[in-house]
């Protein structure tokens, strides 16, 4: 049997991401051994039972001993005391990565506290589902969807190449940007449809009892979609609200100036304005779904 | 075999709701004889080519003639003049019923137009999906789902339950409710997260070209729900604003003064204001998986 990519792999928080990694790296050997801590001792109990790790740690610093891989796949607030905690820990050489969706704040809090021996290589994998933790993860995740890389002019070119094969290794296709390019394009096919999606189910969430019943019974509508995305996990949102401030409050500037003025054209019966944009907008559709990112 | 439940079924308009209905009716022995008319001889001849209805009209009072229940659907914003057009020609007896996602602006322009002897049972299945034309139906699209119907006080009731056994002869679950209270319903349901759709996907369509390809690359991170439902029929769509109206920019003064208090919050850091929003919007998610309307 081939050498694995890497010997012992480590990860910081083993939800949907982690779980869905590791579970991948087994099958295909991409790592010879699997280990993790969570901060829930219920999450690293799932994620022993389940197989998808052999060993389970109570602290960051315990499981990162001995590895050549660290992933840190928890919520994004947490990463400066996770990064503070495994420095010295770290075995030289051993290669830090992480899954965070935004990049440049990942990169102020983590660096600061790794010595020269250990390269961070931030990255982002444009895949998942509204599901949480251990039990939700699974092989085929990343398979035919694309990995963001983003190391800085001072990150390690040979250790960002392993990252990429990790990667390549799961299915997934790689690209390479800036942190803050990263967080700006985000920010637009992620972050800002979030925030959206989570407005929306909670204006409906304020409504009357009955009449969120109703909202509840007729959601195949339209709305439904949004509930899926508005299921996602709070406390991982949260974070990413907080550290990509900038770039989403400014997208949000945009789509609210354009939904007053779409707002207007419905209070002034504009139907022309109407249909042209909404004739507009299916073109991107037919994009996605050439670009093999929807069916 | 069991005497059909209409004898001659004229469909004016037949895309995706009107081809569905025509194809589940013909499966199941609702309906002796299907015919239809529409405004494209394309629609037309690709609802005959593939079988959908028997014979193709010209004109909405040609397919009308001899039928004992006719179905408009078309975009909300031709039914005045079809209604004006078949209330001559419309054998006695004969239901007239519609499948529009506005309902008070539709009784308001259908009723005039028919005499007493043709009772107008508005109605709306709460199914669909982005794609349009009579190719893209299939019979199994309202199995499971709500078909809503809003008669008024004047709507004779053995048509209502002649309507809603036929629905349910297609599989759906039938309420029945006034059309104001639908109009307001779907406004939350199906309006405003549509509106937000097209909103969002437009404010990507302007964006510089290099930028744009990005979005679509990265589109599986949230976009991609979105631009599912901004990719429906334009025209029906637009019409749907203009008759809805009211209780459309109702809803979305909620949603934007919702959306404020979310911008809000970011710009400050409230890091508790978002988790608890997050959390509680999870919770309406469940209950959509648990009234079968989403897995």
């Amino acid at each position: 049997m081939a050498e694995p990519l890497f010997k012992r792999a480590a990860f910081i928080g083993i939800g949907l991401i982690g779980s869905s990694m590791a579970r991948r790296m087994a099958a295909d050997g991409l790592a010879g051994e699997l280990v993790a801590c969570a901060r829930s001792q219920d999450t690293l109990d799932q994620a022993v039972g389940l197989g998808v790790v052999s060993q389970a740690y109570d602290t960051p610093a315990a499981a990162v001993e001995g590895a050549d891989l660290v992933v840190i796949a928890t919520p994004i607030g947490s990463y400066a005391s996770i990064a503070k905690a495994i420095g010295p820990a770290l075995k030289p050489g051993a290669i830090v990565t992480d899954v965070g969706s935004v990049k440049q704040a990942v990169v102020d809090a983590v660096t600061p506290y790794l010595s020269d021996q250990n390269p961070f290589v931030p990255g982002h994998p444009i895949a998942g589902t509204e599901n949480s933790g251990p039990a939700s993860g699974f092989p085929e995740l990343f398979e035919g969807r694309w990995t963001i890389l983003t190391p800085t002019e001072s990150t390690n070119s040979d250790a960002v190449e392993k990252v990429r094969t990790l990667w390549e290794g799961m299915g997934a296709m790689v690209d390479i940007m800036t942190p803050s390019h990263h967080d700006m394009v985000l920010a637009i096919t992620s972050h800002l449809p979030h925030l959206i999606a989570y407005t929306i189910v909670g204006t409906a969430t304020d409504l009357e009892d009955d009449l969120r019943q109703e909202v509840v019974k007729y959601s195949a509508s339209g709305f439904r979609d949004f509930t899926r995305i508005a299921a996602s996990d709070p406390v991982m949102w949260r974070d990413i609200f907080l550290n990509n401030r900038e770039a989403t409050l400014e997208t949000l500037q945009r789509f609210s100036e354009d939904l007053t003025a779409l707002q207007r054209a419905i209070r002034r019966g504009e139907g022309d304005v109407l249909e042209k944009l909404f004739a507009r907008t299916r073109k991107i559709r037919r994009g996605i779904i050439d670009a093999k990112q929807a069916e």
